[in-house]
């Protein structure tokens, strides 16, 4: 986990990072944002009484309204009451939201997205997040948070997803997708590059690794990766012709390691798909922000709904 | 084209219908549009003094910030002022927009859709039309409309859309589709009802005469109309996945004609697609308002926007 404070003008004043020891348990887990946050304020002498407020980003599903983290599989957590806790702590305004989406309004208000009215974030990951900041609003449902673009159905009979239903586009073109399909490559002798700096361990298999492995020549590695962006490019179309985003933002590890590969083949494949009228009115980019979009985007998202700041 | 006149509380006042006559050109069918407001006016004795605004409905694609019809394909319109005719005309605030956007704010207000905060409408017919209102506002792309759910892709090698593109949802599932694969079954023998009716011409296969031959008993209709529907709900899957809305509209003559059939159908697929933490956030509901709701839309628009009434 990630720590930073910002003066009102969203310049960073400093900044701590911290295992999370999910696996402690949500109490423990608690306490250790709290001292997070605890030290980043001391590293630059801010006192309770100058916070704003805080913005916090954290995997669904959520509870918005009431500041819930209603279940962290990852983490083994189920409602954690985060506002509350800080709220008590901190005494100002804590505002909770899903960690993609704070990511994607970082990248709307200070990354690439910038000056635009409506903004699109595919990330591809061990799943694909996405989000989409429209006139300067989170998309949200009533409760928690939506834009599961990872989960539109890409093919209609294709691979089982991990939510249990098929053909999802996570299922075809997330990251875990290609190290799996790239593995068989390696296991097959079509990707030597791969092999020999990876083998064929999932775990191993990561974005950089991916990338060193396209860049030394894998052809094999190389053609998983266009087609999963092809796919991505599909639901990319999709979404352009029902939102007409301005920018859609690719981020995450994988597109980082990959930058032109993925914007290219997800430029061309949407732009197939979207209809005529709307070829020239959408541009593809890669994110600018990395890490920060997110730590960036909470506390952003904080300042709006809250005046915070 | 349909004209009514509302008070400030949208009770109807009057109401008049006339042909637009497109192949008689713009010109013609702009001086018909005017005539046919001023009857309805008139009709109830009211001065272009106490008009707080007119609202347009209209097909796409529009510039809606300028007004402007860019082509009615249907009617041979090209570029088509509506704002500046109406506005110099009637002295008083002219607000364009997508004819079905239109109705799914209609039916968000006043209609099935009353009391949410996000509704998604879909309406199935020549094409498939598609709209969304989110707390209030219709969503719109930055100068033209956008939720072209009828052009997102079920089908990967599907069939050719008018669109150019292939597998498209309106491919699949719009009315035209649904009365092509019935004129197939018809020609074969195996929608005899249907055949005795309408024999095998599309133009002739119109909703009503769907419905009959289904209630008398045409099997091959039957499972036509709720495959198309299956379709409908796959598209309504991925749609609750990236918006949550709480209500799924569901209107046009075919749903019409059968709202029964169309409801439970997309509402059984629908749910096999979204995630299981959104199985019971959405509902869909057949529209209300039938014609009434585009007009009462358009209207309600205006009011909200320019602040008309």
């Amino acid at each position: 986990m990630l720590a930073q404070a910002f003066d009102s003008n969203f310049y960073g004043l400093s900044q701590q990072r911290d295992r999370t020891k999910g696996h402690k348990g949500s109490e423990t887990g608690l306490s250790r944002i709290t001292k997070l946050i605890e030290a980043t304020l001391a590293e630059v002498n801010i006192d309770h009484k100058d916070l704003g407020g805080i913005g916090i980003g954290a995997p669904g599903p959520l509870d918005l309204d009431n500041g819930i983290i209603m279940s962290a599989p990852n983490l083994g957590w189920e409602d954690v009451r985060v506002k509350d806790h800080l709220e008590k702590h901190f005494n100002c305004p804590v505002v909770l939201m899903n960690d993609v989406d704070a990511g994607v309004y970082g990248e709307y208000r200070f990354g690439a997205g910038r000056g635009t009215r409506c903004v699109l974030g595919v990330f591809p990951g061990t799943g694909i997040g996405g989000g989409c900041v429209y006139d300067g609003q989170v998309i949200r449902g009533k409760t928690g948070s939506c834009m599961e673009v990872g989960h539109m159905q890409i093919a209609a009979d294709g691979p089982l997803c991990g939510c249990g239903r098929r053909g999802c586009l996570e299922a075809v073109a997330s990251r875990l997708a290609i190290s799996a399909a790239a593995a068989q490559a390696a296991y097959r002798g079509d990707a030597p590059n791969l092999r020999a700096e990876a083998g064929t361990d999932l775990s191993e298999i990561r974005s950089k690794v991916l990338a060193r492995s396209v860049a030394a020549g894998d052809k094999a590695v190389e053609e998983i990766i266009k087609n999963a962006a092809r796919s991505i490019g599909v639901a990319v179309g999709n979404l352009v012709n029902l939102l007409l985003p301005e920018k859609v933002i690719l981020g995450g590890g994988l597109v980082e390691a990959m930058p032109e590969l993925f914007v290219n083949s997800v430029t061309r494949s949407a732009t197939k798909r979207v209809l005529p009228t709307y070829v020239d009115t959408f541009q593809v980019v890669a994110a600018q922000l990395g890490d920060d979009a997110a730590v960036m985007g909470a506390a952003g998202w904080a300042q709006k709904t809250v005046g915070a700041g």
